[in-house]
């Protein structure tokens, strides 16, 4: 299916999955939508702190992609948002029509899938994916470089890899800075304040096997918790895993 | 001093000591000489595995380098050499001369000189290097593929790496395919059979402290292993540490 028509299903409210595998090749983003008197500070954040928070496109004066998928409308080509307040979830919602202010900054961020379809062909197993289970992630103590009222800690996912492929898979991965790019760390979670590897924050554990190690990426995930953090007044995400699918193919982000 | 300047003094005997830190910049090779029935299936064999034998210049016909150090004598331009008899050093010499047939063949082969002042260019501390020390090489498990004569286990170069600087080493290493290239093992030496990382079977042992992983690199001393595995009845090779210096720049290798 085209990226398009996906999207034209969802703003139609007739495909509200997940969309991990849908549309496979064109890059998925997260989105964060803040009022405008947080947006320079947001920017000057996520430009501080580019692997968890790769800023693809930023929409002002309006509510509709230009650079991502041209013309798409981000009040409803999303499967599902999240309302935020004070940095918790206070509802979640088909489309934000009803909430859209004209003071409202559209971020695009980008997303591991396009990093993890090249790993696949590449020959590294994924368990995740072949368990057809959502990727562990894992709040850290590993800090972000603070920008304005921006603060707090890095969010990381997780994926086990052979010892033997890890050294593969972290030059895959630096081919796509623009998707959170190469291991923040790799081996040891309790150096990065995870205490139970077995108990993700976020997503489904995966097991690790004894010729594998843990390795951890920077995730999209860590904008909802600097919300969370700060708890900021009024903020509205995609809801996990349902994400929004761009016209841009993976190969387009490959340097 | 410059390359050139340095072989002089290595053939006239006055400089017989370890080459690491010489010409800084400048590639270092391994050397291996073999009688001419031997050496296609050698060349084929280094082809099947570039990883632990990358060659970079093969001399026939002469001892004179062409491509990496042009017109460099290999019979009296390295600071020592070991004499093979079956497998084992028989002799230790500073020359070659008087052992120098007709029909020998000369292969010059990569080392991980480069990527280390790389590697410490880009802010990964190297111990080994800090301490003076040479670097811890094993015998491993694991099998090269086979050509002709030849075959064996990969012997592999190990240093500590602090956790979250592993895939910057290994993004950093994958730019020089001609000097081994990105690690074949990280962080669990009992998988490729080390037994003790504490003893070393060639070099010097590295401390690990509690925030690294052993992270493990093909090592330009594997065809010294094939050839004691073989029992080959005769070779000459470059003395470990006291490496053929050229005239290429690192930077000439990065890829």
């Amino acid at each position: 299916m085209k990226p398009s028509d996906l999207r034209k299903e969802i703003a139609a409210a007739s495909f509200t999955a997940p969309t991990a595998g849908c549309c496979n090749g064109f890059v998925q983003a997260n989105m964060l939508v803040l009022p405008n008197e947080y947006a320079a500070q947001f920017e000057e954040f996520a430009r501080a702190n580019p692997a968890p928070i790769p800023l693809l496109e930023t929409v002002k004066n309006g509510f509709r992609s230009k650079t991502l998928a041209s013309g798409a409308n981000l009040l409803n080509e999303i499967p599902s948002y999240d309302i935020i307040e004070n940095g918790r979830r206070v509802a979640q919602v088909t489309d934000i029509e009803k909430y859209y202010q004209e003071n409202m900054v559209f971020f695009l961020i980008g997303c591991s899938f396009s990093f993890e379809k090249k790993m696949l062909e590449e020959g590294i197993p994924l368990r995740h994916i072949e368990e057809g289970r959502n990727v562990a992630m894992y709040d850290t103590t590993i800090p972000l470089i603070p920008a304005g009222i921006f603060h707090g800690n890095m969010v990381v996912s997780m994926r086990p890899i052979r010892c033997d492929l890890i050294a593969k898979a972290c030059v895959i991965t630096s081919h796509f800075p623009r998707t959170h790019g190469i291991p923040v760390h790799i081996g040891k979670p309790e150096l990065i304040g995870i205490s139970d590897i077995n108990s993700p924050d976020y997503g489904e554990p995966t097991a690790i096997q004894e010729n594998e190690l843990p390795v951890f990426w920077a995730c999209g995930v860590t904008p909802q918790n600097v919300l969370r953090t700060i708890k900021l007044p009024f903020a509205i995400t995609h809801s996990p895993g349902k994400m929004f699918v761009t016209d841009i193919t993976d190969s387009e982000y490959y340097e």
